[in-house]
């Protein structure tokens, strides 16, 4: 009946994630396609066509390339293009107008060569990983607006009142993604990360459940061996996409729960536990799921207090997930901490009990399962205090 | 003395990898500052320009979008450039036509709509994770040029005349992109997956040869039992770039050592291997450190043979590597199954006679490392299987 429940529960939080899912998508989908047509709105009128000329191309090709899902990213691309444009057209005018000075050909020779050390150096930097992170669309714009302001500085009679236009109509677009973006139904990418990590705990925490739970079944069913491990893996992949994440959440403003300077990077170094938690549940499942397993028999202490252990470790993760997905303190701190000791100390007295009376390849198993045990008790006893100081600094409420 | 080997090793590998990378980075900078200039001499020199006109912009912007360090990345963004350039411009003219019959107030609202209506569903499509991995770029770039085509219909007088300017620099920029990407010193990304694939192996050799020589000597000195597990850490978060790698490898043409339709997939499944065989080493690694090792005495038997698995399992490790290194057949396939086989059989045998003589503590330590050891004897068994299979698909020497 517990096996219903939990399949129903399942399949109404897939088909909520996904509807979720699906939701915003069409909403971001829209949001989109409306700043596309306000901005060629800029050239379908023509009192504002006046205003702007044929310039406007520049700012359909801005909301294509920056609008992006989340509203960090393009707040981020927005003032990297921004600063890129200024100055990628501000050193152009300059090698331009110097350049000037050497006749014809010695122009072309001048802008060339500036062309080609600027291009080369800033791919230099674009693979630079910490700049790579940060800064890689600024510096890409930074090339491409360099060099055309350079090389098209010969034949542009009015290169001011071109360059102008480019930047106001670049700003139009710009303008337009982050009030479409950041307005109307936005998603942060804080939101996601923050969401995200608090789910991790659950799927941890179901983990482990669902290992207890096959073990304790191990005698009566074979078949029913097979635990679904797609959820750890996923959380073993997850260290890029937590990045990207809290490189967009730094470029949010403050926002709903979350104020400035919130600390985005204690969500990675959980995550990167929740990673190493992870590692050490995945030779739980194999351990449990082994062939080495087949011919337990009976030592019922080892596994009445294995899955008293799974229990209480799922309802700790539980209780982290919750405390940052609802931004309170760690409830019942000092009651968390006593109750993982005692389990320590009772796994680490049982072997002495039951070990000698089982067989050999048995004791293998049964002994690797119980250290495996004791180390996610450690792991998660330093998840917990790792939650209890994102709480801390983040202020979360002490309910 | 080994250990000064050991590090005298790595720093120098270290040197060879940085400046290998460093020099690659160089040339690449290289590479794209003089397609930029190639490109820059069609606008900055009389006769060239005559023929492309001031469409010569979006040459340049072609090459600072699409140039890329892998050949492979170039190859699929030019072709999705130009195909996305096609169909958008294509379709952005079919709309423009029919519009026209809708008088002025008519064709605003027709192109209006069907700018948000093409807008949102490409975006839509780009959120489709299977679409996103593969054609992101193209679809990009189609809603960009439809929305140009569609919307300057309106005030372009000779738009045919316009459009065929447009394709033909685009083009420009495009051949010029491949060529200097594909002809001087191509950087293939199919060769960093191969190469990154064999030296994974042999990342993970040094680190289960590295437990076993901390093993043996836990009981010599404490402070040294600490164990570099960032190779290991590095293969753990290696999914996404694996991926990346292969998507581009599949653009690339016949090249070097690989033909048509080489087997980039079985890289992947091989990786995949990789890293469930390293969430498998690092508990063993926990374990080693684990403060429960602590009193470890004497079971010199256990402690000979775990270290001789240990070896075993690294010289396998290294000999798979090799064959991908190099391109040939697993060698000596009779010998390594035979012995990993053994192995496992001693280390089941083990803890019958050893386990019992032994404080509870301790047991579970070591009864953990021989079961994790087991496993992952188990593990690379599987992955050398992979690898004879990926020799026969490939067709690998054998030799």
């Amino acid at each position: 009946k517990q096996n219903i429940l939990i399949f129903v529960r399942n399949v109404w939080y897939f088909i909520t994630k996904y509807r979720e899912q699906h939701e915003k998508k069409v909403i971001h989908s829209i949001k989109f396609g409306t700043s596309l047509v306000l901005v060629s709105l800029l050239y379908l009128l023509d009192p504002l066509f006046k205003h702007v000329g044929e310039s406007v191309v520049w700012a359909l090709m801005t909301v294509v390339l920056i609008y992006d899902f989340f509203a960090g990213a393009t707040l981020s691309k927005g003032l990297l293009r921004g600063i890129g444009t200024i100055l990628g057209g501000g050193s152009g005018c300059l090698v331009a107008l110097l350049a000037e000075d050497f006749g014809k050909n010695g122009y072309t020779a001048v802008i060339g060569t500036s062309v080609f050390v600027s291009g080369a150096v800033a791919t230099y930097c674009r693979m630079i990983p910490s700049i790579k992170r940060k800064y890689d669309y600024g510096i890409m714009i930074f090339i491409l607006t360099f060099s055309l302001v350079a090389v098209a500085g010969l034949r542009a009679d009015k290169i001011l009142e071109l360059a102008r236009q480019r930047l106001v109509t670049i700003g139009m677009g710009i303008a337009v993604c982050i009030i479409t973006n950041l307005l109307i139904f936005p998603m942060w990418a804080g939101d996601e990360l923050h969401t995200l990590t608090s789910l991790r705990f659950n799927k941890l925490a179901s983990c482990i459940e669902e290992c207890m739970e096959a073990y304790s079944s191990v005698r009566d069913n074979k078949g029913h061996l097979s635990i679904n491990i797609n959820g750890c893996k996923s959380v073993l992949n997850s260290k890029s996409n937590d990045e990207s994440l809290a490189n967009f959440a730094r470029w949010e403003p403050w926002h709903g729960k979350y104020g400035f300077s919130y600390p985005w990077d204690k969500y990675l170094q959980i995550g990167e536990l929740l990673r190493e938690v992870t590692s050490m549940i995945m030779p739980l499942q194999a351990c449990i799921t082994a062939p080495l397993q087949t011919s337990t028999t009976v030592h019922q202490p080892i596994k009445e207090t294995c899955i008293k252990a799974g229990l209480s470790l799922g309802l700790t993760m539980r209780e982290l997930g919750d405390s940052i997905l609802n931004m309170r303190r760690v409830k019942e701190k000092v009651l968390i901490f006593p109750e993982l000791q005692s389990i320590k100390l009772e796994l680490t007295i049982l072997p002495n009990l039951e070990l000698q009376a089982t067989e050999n390849v048995e004791a293998l198993a049964i002994a690797n399962m119980l250290f495996i045990l004791i180390e996610i008790v450690a792991k998660v006893k330093v998840l917990a205090k790792e939650v209890g100081e994102l709480g801390e600094i983040a202020d979360f409420e002490s309910k």
